[in-house]
C-alpha cells in the first residue's frame, strides 16, 4: 500500500530485499518517515517472517508489525526476466537495503561494486551479522547469537544469577536503528555531493556500540561487569526498591536529588550521614543504603510512594507490564499505538512512530502490510513496464 | 577538538545543549558522522556527566565515552552577554539538540516557536522523558524510570523471577538513536525543501517502539508477556542451552535449521518426532524439547558444541562477558574499539562507530572529549567575535 503519510523522506524510493527483522525494522522507520518502500520477495513464501506467529485470519501479525505501509513484488533474482524488472527498479531507486549473509549479493551479480558502477545514484545498505569485512564476516547470525556474543546478556539479569536475554530483539532492532541513522546520513551526503555510498552495518558491531558505558568501565577499570538486577552500575540510588506491595523505581541521579529523596521519605539521618555524601560513597555503601530505604518503603504501597516522591519532584515510577505500559496516558496522547488494517477487514494495534516532527502529521492509522506480490501492477507501472 | 574525520555530515554544525546521556549519545553519533558538535555548557561544572565516574586522572571517562570529538564553550543562558554569543551560534548552526525538561527552553526564551521565527534554517531536536505533549509531558525521567514505565523490564529476566534492568541504558541510548534517525531525516527534508522542523522525541515513546513485537503479541493475543530468561518468545529453539561447562546459544530460526541441528547433534528421533515438526508445535512442547537437547549437550563443552554446530552451518555461539566480547576477532577487524586521548597524556579505549560507510575512513583514533569551555577561542572566532 502506497498511501504513506508525507514525511521527511517523501520522494525517496527504497528497494528492500531484507527479511525477518533487522533490515525490515530499518525500512519500517523509512516508511514511517514517508519513503516508498518496495519489498522484493522470493516467489515462494516471500519474507520468512510471513510464517512467524501469531496469526490473525491466517496472516502473520509479526510480519504486519514491521512491514505495514510497504509494497510487495515477488521476483526470482535467478530468473532473467525478473532480473530485468529488478534492475529497472534499481535504476529508479534511491536506496537498496538487504540483510543477506555477506557474499549473497555478489553471487547474484548485485554486489556493491557492480551496482555502484551501473547505478551511481544508488545508496546500498547492508545489515549483516558481522559486517562485510573481517574473519567472521560470513558466520551466520540471528538476534540471540549476537546478543550472546556481544556481551549484553552478560550484564543483564539478577545479581549472581544466569545471564538473560534482553526481552526485545535488541540484536535486530538495534542494527535496524543504526542502519536507519546511516542511510539517512548517506541521503544527506548524496544530496550535498551527488555521491552514493555503501553502508555496511554489522549486528555484532552494534552490540559493542550499545554496550558503550560497559566497554568504558571494563577498559578503564579492568573489572568485568556482571548483571546487577534492577540497579545502575555506577549511579546510586538509581534502581528498583521493594515496597509493601511491589516495586518502585527511584532515580536520584545527583546529590541534590538524593537529599530531596531523603527529605520526601522523612529520613533525615540518611541525608546527613557522611557515608552517603557523594555518589562514590553511596556506591561503596549501596547494599546498606538499599536496606535502609527498603525498610522505610515497607511502610507503604508503590502507589503511595510514587505520589510522595513525585510531589517532591523525584524521578520515580512503577515497573509496568506491557498492558500497563500501553495504558499509560502518554501512549494515547502521543499516538504510540496505531491502527493498521489486518488485510481481512479487521484492525491490528501496533507500536506507533516515536519520530515526531512538527512539519508532519502523525495520523492514528497506518496502511496495511502488503500481501506477497500484492503491489505488482503498481510497481510495474512505476518502472514503465 | 574539531579534527573529526570527514563523514556524511561534514559541514553540519550542531549546537548541543544536551547533558548526561540521551542527547549526548545522539550528538556523539553526529560527531562520528563528521558533524561539528559544539557543546554549550553551564559555567559551573558543565554537563552533569563530568561528575560521573570512573575517573582517569581526575577526568570522567563516562563523560569522555559519549563526548569525544565534540567542542565545548560555557555560557550562562541567563546572562545577556552570553545570550548574545549563544544567538550568534544559533545563527550559524544547522541543528540545536537539547534534553531539558519540557518548558525549560521556553522559560529561557528559546522555545521552538521563537527560535523558528528568528532562525528559520535551524532544526530543533528535543529528547525529553515523555515528549513535549501529553499530560505527563513535564514529569521528570531518567533511564531507569522509563525502562520501568515502558514495559521492557517486565519482559526481561529469568522466567518467574523479578524484572531486571537491561544492562545498558536502553532508555537513554534508545532515545539517542531515534533522535539521530530523526535529525538526519530533518536534514534531508531541509536540503530538499529549505524547511527546518522541530523533532520531539520522548524516551517513553521510544520504549514503546522498542517493545515492537511484545506490543503486537499483547494486542493480538491478549496475554501479558513476562520474562523468559534466555529464550525467544515465539521461535523455538532460539535460546541458551546448558552444556557440560557453561551455556551455548542456538538459533534454529526455521524448520530447515531445526532439522540441520538435529542432524549435527545426532538426534534423529527428535528430527522425526511429529510433535516437533513445526515452530508452533515446538513452541507448544518447548520445555520437553529443551530438556532433550540439554541432556544431549551435557556430553560436551560449549567449545565442542560450537565447533560441531558451526561446521553444520547453524547460527550458534557462546554467552560472552564484556572482556570476551571485546576480544572477539571482529572487534579488531571492524575497528570497534577506538583510542581516544584522555586529556592527560594517556589513552582511553572506547566503543567504536558501527556506522561503516565506503565513502569515509574509519580511523583507529578519535579526538579527545573537550574540557569545560576548552574551545571558547575557536568557537568565538567561528562566530566572528
Amino acid at each position: 500500500m502506497t498511501q504513506n503519510t508525507k514525511g521527511p523522506l517523501s520522494g525517496v524510493t527504497v528497494v528492500d530485499l531484507s527479511r525477518i527483522l533487522a533490515g525490515p525494522y530499518c525500512t519500517l522507520l523509512m516508511a514511517e518517515m514517508g519513503a516508498r518502500v518496495i519489498k522484493v520477495e522470493a516467489p515462494k513464501g516471500g519474507d520468512d517472517a510471513r510464517a512467524y506467529g501469531p496469526f490473525v485470519k491466517g496472516k502473520s501479525a509479526y510480519f504486519a508489525s514491521v512491514n505495514r505501509g510497504k509494497e510487495s513484488i515477488s521476483l526470482d533474482l535467478k530468473n532473467e526476466a525478473d532480473r530485468a524488472i529488478f534492475e529497472k527498479l534499481l535504476k529508479k531507486a534511491d536506496v537498496l537495503v538487504e540483510n543477506f549473509r555477506p557474499g549473497t549479493m555478489e553471487k547474484l551479480g548485485y554486489g556493491w561494486e557492480a551496482l555502484h558502477a551501473k547505478y551511481p545514484q544508488l545508496i546500498y545498505a547492508s545489515a549483516s551479522g558481522y559486517g562485510h569485512t573481517g574473519p567472521n564476516s560470513k558466520d551466520p547470525a540471528y538476534d540471540m547469537v549476537v546478543q550472546g556474543q556481544g556481551g549484553i546478556m552478560s550484564i543483564t539479569g539478577s545479581e549472581g544469577g544466569p545471564p538473560v536475554r534482553v526481552g526485545m530483539s535488541i540484536g535486530d532492532i538495534g542494527a535496524g536503528l543504526y542502519t536507519a541513522v546511516a542511510v539517512n546520513a548517506a541521503l544527506v551526503h548524496r544530496l550535498k555531493t551527488g555521491e552514493a555510498t555503501k553502508v555496511d552495518i554489522g549486528m555484532f558491531d552494534c552490540q559493542i556500540a550499545l554496550l558503550e558505558n560497559a566497554v568504558m568501565r571494563y577498559t578503564v577499570e579492568g573489572e568485568i561487569p556482571g548483571p546487577l538486577g534492577a540497579r545502575h552500575p555506577t549511579i546510586v540510588p538509581f534502581q528498583a526498591f521493594k515496597t509493601s506491595d511491589g516495586s518502585i523505581i527511584i532515580a536520584a541521579g545527583n546529590d541534590g536529588l538524593f537529599l530531596k529523596m531523603c527529605e520526601a521519605l522523612e529520613m533525615p539521618a540518611m541525608a546527613s550521614n557522611p557515608e552517603y555524601k557523594t555518589n562514590a560513597l553511596r556506591q561503596k555503601h549501596h547494599a546498606r543504603l538499599q536496606a535502609e530505604i527498603e525498610a522505610r518503603l515497607q511502610g507503604g504501597t508503590t502507589e503511595h510512594w510514587i505520589a510522595v516522591l513525585s510531589k517532591a519532584g523525584l524521578p520515580c515510577g512503577p515497573i509496568n507490564n506491557v498492558q500497563q505500559a500501553l495504558a499509560h496516558p502518554q501512549v494515547a496522547a502521543r499516538n504510540m499505538l496505531v491502527e493498521v488494517p489486518d488485510g481481512s477487514g479487521g484492525t491490528l494495534k501496533l507500536a506507533g512512530n516515536p519520530l515526531k516532527m512538527s512539519a508532519f502529521a502523525d495520523p492514528p492509522t497506518r496502511p496495511a502490510a502488503p500481501d506477497l506480490d500484492g503491489d505488482r501492477a503498481a510497481i510495474l507501472s512505476f518502472i514503465g513496464e
